[in-house]
């Protein structure tokens, strides 16, 4: 790799270069000391593009569903970003990829960028890589981010919390509701998504859907002041032959559309940067902490003295925070 | 609640008093100005008790193997501490509460103290709260602490994370084995259970765990200095029958030696101690800066510049971290 400046990267990044985004990505992903230049230099650019995640069970079509999206916003004109996030496996590191073949017809095609990001190894620093990735995608002047994660993790949570508007797809063999409910599904769609509608048991868990929406939109005791309500919308596709997209896609639309007319989307993305600066505090403690340790041997023996069992984690963390440890990087 | 001196609670939950230890707990759930006194009082007092977490899909029979496994220890005159985790839920907080009925009988046994914890409204602070009440567990003198999760969020893997050992259990119908490493059980695993062994299905799954941890082991290229490897069983269980927990139990045990004569238990939780500080300051971070934030006119200017998308989080978190902001508590 040819040491370009980093400005020269970015001022490529903006004039529409894919490998100089895909240079600065993995910068992002390393988290090195070039981070805070390139955050900061892409932040007056960020907020343009519209970010859409497609979250659910190993096996719902999420990547059928962000390929026929894609196909669909590329005749609209519009240029397209997709991030995956491919779930931590010891063998396998790569086994989402294999699903991604069928999306080679955008490999090809300039208004698409696809990244895949890896879960491994990372302790926050998946969600806080791929936050910013998405900035990227962003800032490089893409119209739709679309980002894929699988189940309902913390790390999934956390990135579907990045994006606008949330579609959680299912399948007939998902389960039935409670399931969902259970795994924390119904707090964050914005629309569900039935795919595989052809199959038995369809219908019934449409219905089913639709009820337990039903059932918790009447639970609400609405006061003066609260956000207006979006009423999620309960869609049968199936992505692998193209049905159900196009009023996948107007769902969507009127989502954004909801967002923009009732204050929420600037709400959503304030709320959404405030978080981004704590976790990014709490990431850095850590790493400011650890690094630090390796050359302050009092802190050192801190950490041993805690690893030890001999002094208690709680007057270790008051002792740390009431320390210099964080003033310096 | 009359407010005894947290003195005298210490003392009370040391001598056995599971109401005291109750509400020890509420307290350290709360995460009020007293816990740090209460989490140095008990430092001394901790790595007496063996903790294993159970964790797996919903309906894997955890509460039943949890069940049984507690029938088994106290007829071995163990003590046994037991904490569920209850997945999120808009409507039914208390979903897995009605599993637990059949727990009943252990609800009149002195040398069983069962606590359900909830996993709403917590950023990080679940898993923090289940740790602490772990601990108390643990000081009040209880053998065994046994914790059930369902699923596999960041919060379940790293309250798992928090045992010595760690059963995974599924059931036929819970998918195939690629789906297991996808979900990131097989990492965690130091026991698989295959419960309701008698339904189709069972044997090939009992087949397919068992080769691809074979796999695992042949992929592996062990280095002078590598850590010892423990061979992971793959159990038959019929736990509602009450099949095969004899079975499960000699496997913790087995599992228990092999941890203290490798060394691995004592590695394993210095380790702990020290991802747990890194939590806590991390945590706190984030607590003292919002809370300051609200006295804090400078402060707040700052985060909402950052809310604003006027100033970035990254630049902003820097200047934090440069300050006093975390010198006080």
């Amino acid at each position: 790799m040819t040491t370009t400046p980093l400005n020269q990267l970015l001022e490529k990044m903006f004039a529409g270069d894919a490998r100089a985004l895909a240079r600065l990505m993995t910068l992002v992903e390393r988290d090195g000391a070039d981070v805070g230049t390139i955050l900061q230099a892409i932040s007056p650019k960020l907020g343009k593009a519209f970010t859409i995640g497609i979250t659910g069970p190993p096996g719902a079509g999420k990547s059928s569903l962000v390929d026929q999206l894609t196909t669909l916003l590329r005749k609209a004109g519009k240029t397209v970003g997709i991030i995956g996030i491919d779930p931590s496996s010891p063998f396998t590191g790569g086994a989402l990829l294999g699903d991604r073949i069928r999306m080679t017809q955008h490999f090809l095609d300039k208004g698409v960028f696809i990244r895949s990001m890896a879960t491994r190894g990372s302790h926050g620093g998946l969600s806080r890589a791929t936050k910013d990735v998405i900035k990227l995608m962003d800032a490089a002047g893409h119209d739709y981010v679309l980002v894929e994660t699988v189940g309902v993790g913390q790390t999934e949570l956390d990135v579907m919390g990045a994006t606008d508007t949330v579609i959680v797809a299912l399948v007939p063999e998902a389960g039935d509701g409670v399931q969902v409910m259970k795994a924390g599904l119904m707090e964050i769609a914005d629309i569900f998504v039935v795919n595989k509608a052809d199959r038995d048991g369809a219908p019934r868990m449409q219905t089913e859907l639709a009820l337990m929406l039903e059932l918790k939109y009447s639970a609400r005791h609405p006061e003066p002041g609260d956000p207006p309500m979006w009423k999620i919308p309960v869609l049968p596709t199936q992505a692998v032959n193209n049905i159900g997209i196009r009023e996948l896609f107007q769902a969507i639309e009127e989502h954004h559309r909801f967002l923009q007319d009732t204050g929420e989307l600037v709400r959503k993305r304030k709320t959404r940067r405030r978080e981004e600066l704590l976790s990014r505090v709490e990431y850095e403690a850590r790493r400011r902490l650890t690094t630090r340790a390796q050359t302050d041997p009092a802190l050192a023996q801190l950490l041993d003295a805690v690893s030890e069992g001999t002094t208690d984690a709680y007057s270790a963390s008051m002792q740390i925070l009431g320390s210099e440890v964080f003033r310096t990087a």
